[in-house]
């Protein structure tokens, strides 16, 4: 399958700005990005990359499109029946494994959406060429509500590996929790480690 | 299976207090409750409750135990190779449904846990009499350690749904995005709605 990974090439992770500096946050996305292209190609997809600016992050095709997220995303899609279907994977799904990658490559359905925690969509799998995509929002509600208005078969993948983008601080904690790839080795050698307290587990930075 | 869902009667859900009074967070936690039970009862399991105090919450045999989770949750373990496999499943999952369970419960494994975001360990399945559960601070790590120091064979479980317990705001989002249960509704019926800006979604009281 087709896999296309959006890539915010320039100022990426700017919620993350209250704990990484700006080259760090850049360094972080490009690790992250490699780690969703090393699970990707091990569940058999062919990964690209829809970036906002040239970059040689991974060693992939790479399509530059400037544009906001939505826009760029359509553009990849399905465009007619004949069309073969396109996965669109965010490149801050630093925990995705091969096995969640596969089953969302072989769930049935129109259209096969992972969310993510706060409604986003972290992953897409599109089959049909009546659906676009609108990533403004909480994308995952509007995404069944396209998908419905146009009769697709809809359905979701249930999994937490993919419902975890690295957005939010918080987001660190899960990375550095259940991360095995270069990611979460990136952020253990720039000194942050769990904090426990009661409660859910945050991050400290040594 | 036997799936045993512990339930704090008493002052629960304390870290949702800026959002609902405390009748409010136990109405709240109740749903929840029933919600789980009729989850697992779908998934083909016999769920009982282990509550820190005697409560008809849920048409289920009720073990009351007032200690904390941890010694509370071992007592009903299997004491030795004879005993029958035992699921664990905390009773604020809302948006477990039925066929996460079922992956739940039918994973191989000695010991087989879901993650909860933030560190913790929000169902399990322990058929093995060497292991013990550790609920303190990040006890999904503690619950791998644990397996591993007894040699036990270790899986975990990759499902959003059993990744989400409600414990706080920002839960809520996750139960008005993906809920379709009692607790949902209820939170509906209190005037809880998303909030929608940039970024991930939180949740707002009319």
């Amino acid at each position: 399958v087709r896999v296309v990974v959006p890539y915010a090439a320039t100022r990426p992770k700017t919620r993350l700005d209250a704990l990484l500096d700006v080259a760090e946050r850049r360094d972080l996305a490009a690790a992250m990005c490699r780690d969703v292209v090393a699970a990707v190609r091990a569940a058999g997809g062919d990964p690209e990359l829809l970036s906002t600016a040239p970059t040689d992050v991974a060693d992939v095709p790479v399509t530059v499109d400037d544009r906001p997220l939505t826009p760029a995303v359509n553009d990849v899609l399905p465009a007619d029946e004949d069309d073969d279907g396109v996965a669109v994977v965010m490149a801050d799904l630093a925990l995705a494994t091969p096995d969640a990658l596969v089953r969302l490559f072989e769930a049935a359905g129109d259209v096969v959406a992972a969310p993510g925690r706060g409604g986003g969509t972290n992953a897409l799998v599109v089959r049909h060429p009546d659906f676009r995509v609108d990533y403004h929002g909480a994308s995952i509600r509007d995404h069944r509500r396209i998908a419905r208005e146009a009769g697709l078969d809809y359905r979701e993948v249930d999994s937490m590996r993919l419902a975890t983008d690295v957005d939010e601080p918080s987001d660190l904690a899960e990375l550095l929790l259940h991360g095995d790839g270069e990611a979460a080795d990136w952020l253990r050698e720039a000194g942050f480690g769990l904090a426990v307290d009661d409660g859910r587990v945050g991050v400290r930075r040594d």
